[in-house]
């Protein structure tokens, strides 16, 4: 898997990999950019929200819950100090839907956060990876 | 720092983090998705990409080098067996410009990957990282 990121200016860079989306990234005034896109390390979040987001509807749609809404929220925190890295990530996961069985979410997430998401895997050798869910039932 | 990931359809997910930027992340059509999107892991070396791009970038300004382009290039590899993850990843550093001191290149891609990038500090307990860099000297 490769990705080429280029250099456009002041601190904004685009990034275009293997499946041809660009990506803008850009960091705030205080250390010289414009704020024009997501910061890399907001990026990194995004990329473990979104792995591990596909995994779980995939599953709860194999387990045929009626799922209506799913969202999923991520949080890091970084330590001040240098070599600052994401030492605890905390991931929410929030399905809405009728009936949905509050087992097959808790397995869903289980099979992404300790066996399919790559994302994830490659971070909890860094971070602390915690989890909790709300499920909306509705009528 | 946090980010919020949203299902909008199929597996099309819209990622929004604190600085306000979204990312439309998506899967290839042979998991159920329709590939409008990048896919979180590219997202994730892209991520690298940038982060490290930028302290390079800034540097090799702090520095004086009148560099006139910057790209990167980040390779990642992943077996094929689950837990699945990016255990290589190879970033190459190709930066244009006139004089630019290959000592200086050096030590930039040096600071950023042992100390700087926050995206590398989190990566590098996971993958082994190996960088490379190009100069290009123009008239």
């Amino acid at each position: 898997m490769k990705s080429k990121i280029k250099l456009v200016e002041d601190m904004q860079f685009v990034g275009v990999a293997d499946s041809g989306h660009a990506v803008a990234m850009d960091a705030p005034p205080s250390v010289g950019g414009r704020n024009t896109g997501s910061k890399p390390s907001e990026l990194l979040l995004m990329a473990f929200g979104g792995c591990t987001g596909m995994d779980v509807i995939s599953i709860l749609r194999k387990k045929k819950q009626d799922v209506t809404n799913f969202e999923i929220n991520v949080k890091g925190e970084t330590p001040e100090s240098h070599p600052r890295l994401f030492t605890n990530i905390h991931v929410e996961y929030i399905v809405a839907g009728k009936n949905i069985s509050e087992d097959a979410v808790k397995r869903a997430i289980e099979l992404s956060l300790d066996k399919y998401c790559m994302v994830g895997n490659t971070l909890n050798k860094a971070s602390k990876i915690t989890s909790s869910y709300k499920i909306i039932q509705e009528d």
